[in-house]
């Protein structure tokens, strides 16, 4: 069901307006971000954030770095839904213990290459 | 300024009370992960995910998980106040650059390797 009427709005409510039931005007901070066909995108963001705090860090950025955050509020909020004790903080503890594991392969390398140079034949050029 | 008072409420109210103006009581599902000396952890969780999304998500985790939750939750919180476009998914992104960059590493001295192993004088052993 659309909210929508008047000159001042948008030929269809985005899917944020859609989910608060509220009119979307041409001057709403979510339309251009959350699509009508993308209705779990508004409702996972709105769930763990909140519309209101997701306004207030939408209005404080510049409108260039706007789709940026609505990315990463959109992909937090998915980690939060799928695991609602460590959401993405556990992608990142993941990642680091990869990078300790990738720093340990790479010491093993080391040492390795430092243990063939001492046997390689000494070169008369 | 405490809220505090009466059998059924705890000796003094925590940060999350403090900060709401709620009394809090025995069953504040706050108080065990915002202490009153922590003030600034509970208003970064607040300001991101709102308190009372923060509630829904405590009261659907059982009680062996909500400082994890907290914990991830504050840490998210702070890495959005401190970079409100990307997050914690700014760091996440940096992470897996580092991946990249220790895997691209690795390929190099795994060459390395190949290269000394191939030059190694035969041994008659």
């Amino acid at each position: 069901m659309s909210h929508t009427s008047g000159a001042s709005s948008s030929s269809s409510s985005c899917a944020a307006c859609k989910f608060t039931r509220r009119k979307c005007t041409a001057e709403c901070v979510f339309a251009p971000y959350f699509p009508a066909d993308q209705p779990l995108k508004f409702a996972n963001v709105h769930r763990i954030f909140g519309a209101s705090n997701v306004t207030k860090i939408l209005q404080d950025l510049p409108e260039s770095s706007r789709a940026d955050a609505v990315t990463s509020l959109a992909f937090e909020a998915e980690a939060r839904m799928k695991d609602p004790v460590y959401g993405c903080s556990g992608a990142i503890s993941l990642t680091q213990t990869r990078i300790l594991e990738l720093q340990a392969e790479i010491q093993e390398l080391v040492d390795q290459v430092h243990h063939l140079e001492e046997k390689k034949p000494m070169r008369l050029t």
